[in-house]
């Protein structure tokens, strides 16, 4: 399945408000989120090394560590394995996320 | 450096037509291409795993191996590592490409 659509791939809620589509490849997941204004990022960390929230559209606050900024689109965000990070949906929002090795634990929710 | 704006990253023409803008982590590069309708991505290849040709805007014809396909916004393309493939502009466009791991070699060239 080299050519993917992201229109074929099924959307699932994975957290409340953040519905997910997610491409594993051998060495990365990339997650694409449409999340509804509102929603809450728990804080959590993980050892997977991420490149968070590359928005799309809308606007997103990311917490990393001690740090909270305004994530619009254009903005993305380097979080180191086991870094904790957190945040909010300010509007309904589409983001990006990248991460390396594979989120195995995202693939038994799908 | 966490938070990244890509305003802020000055763009590299790789190669004749490809404008990009990098961001190197630990495992991973992402590329942030603005590419010149016709354009020409010869065919290569790297062991790199990348997530090819994420279309944002515009028009993008990708070849691995014998394939062809006319990628737009949604589309994208898993190329496993070692697998030729080359590609072409259809129009002017932007595309974001994910390698893993690092692209040593384009550090160089920035």
């Amino acid at each position: 399945m080299p050519f993917i659509h992201l229109k074929d791939i099924a959307a699932k809620e994975l957290l409340p408000g953040f519905k997910g589509k997610m491409v594993h490849t051998e060495n990365m997941t990339l997650a694409y989120w449409e999340i509804k204004s509102g929603s809450i990022l728990p804080p959590h960390s993980h050892f997977h090394e991420q490149v968070a929230a590359q928005v799309i559209s809308g606007e997103f606050e990311l917490t990393l560590q001690v740090e909270t900024k305004l994530m619009k689109a254009g903005d993305l965000a380097v979080i180191p394995s086991n870094e904790l990070h957190s945040g909010r949906a300010i509007t309904d929002c589409q983001l990006l996320d990248v991460f390396s090795p594979v989120r195995e634990d995202y693939k038994s929710k799908e």
